[in-house]
């Protein structure tokens, strides 16, 4: 079995790349933008998210009492950079997540070369993370957040 | 990438290894046992069905209005003994559905075999099946089914 691929295909059928964002009042752009990677899986299946952890060697897992899940993520936008994305570069997902992959990747290099301090940088940010299917619900439309830009002085 | 370690990746978290029964008067013991392994992928995966069909080279996709997925589907019993099972030999799931598999393999065998026509390769497929973990609700139970085989004359 070669590892490198078997992550990617269970990563294509489960994995979530998302970007969410906070109002955060003491920041100078009053946004705070948060890139994530994460598989869950049912309890029973915790050997795969443990080997998961080790294959990236970063992130943590934590278990989720009400869905009976355990959660395999990554939120360090170094160990993002340096670990995950590689990965998927390399093995590339087949589906049209990958889209949402590069769209992710794009964002967490922006975040890493601290482009999210500025308004242009955390405007494509914005666009970016709103280009991506979004797994879940959004907190904020990308219209308030875009709004709140405005009002910040340059 | 290797593609059947990414199909098993792939299968690790979605696959389904199911066996179901069904009563049918006409047969001597009354009830008929079906094998299938099926995966599910929503719409938008379309490309990742296709791969997968195109990789064992046997089965079929149909499309399910009701939860806007595509599943592929294998049921015929040859074609899971030809192309199916000697690839989840070869490269091992990793989660506890390995043991589901090994049983559905059991099970695939001994119908190829024809044994589902004895009495008692019929009781050991439903031993094997019930010991599985079942994907979705059981129609019947397994004292229901063992019953019914008692009347049997042998």
């Amino acid at each position: 079995m070669d590892l490198p691929s078997y992550i990617t295909g269970l990563c294509e059928g489960e994995a979530c790349f998302t970007v969410s964002f906070s109002l955060r009042r003491k920041l100078r752009l009053g946004i705070e933008v948060r890139p994530s990677f994460s598989l869950s899986q049912h309890k029973r299946n915790l050997e795969v998210v443990k080997l998961l952890r080790e294959y990236f060697g970063v992130g943590g897992i934590r278990f989720s009492r009400a869905d009976q899940n355990y959660k395999f993520e990554v939120r360090s936008v170094r160990d993002l950079i340096k670990a995950v994305i590689p990965h998927f570069r390399e093995y590339r997902l087949i589906s049209p997540r990958k889209r949402d992959f590069d769209r992710f990747a794009k964002v967490c290099e922006l975040v890493y070369a601290s482009k999210h301090k500025s308004l242009t940088g955390m405007r494509r940010i914005i666009d970016l993370a709103y280009g991506m299917n979004p797994s879940g619900r959004r907190r904020y439309k990308k219209d308030k957040l875009l709004r709140l830009l405005d009002k910040v002085k340059e």
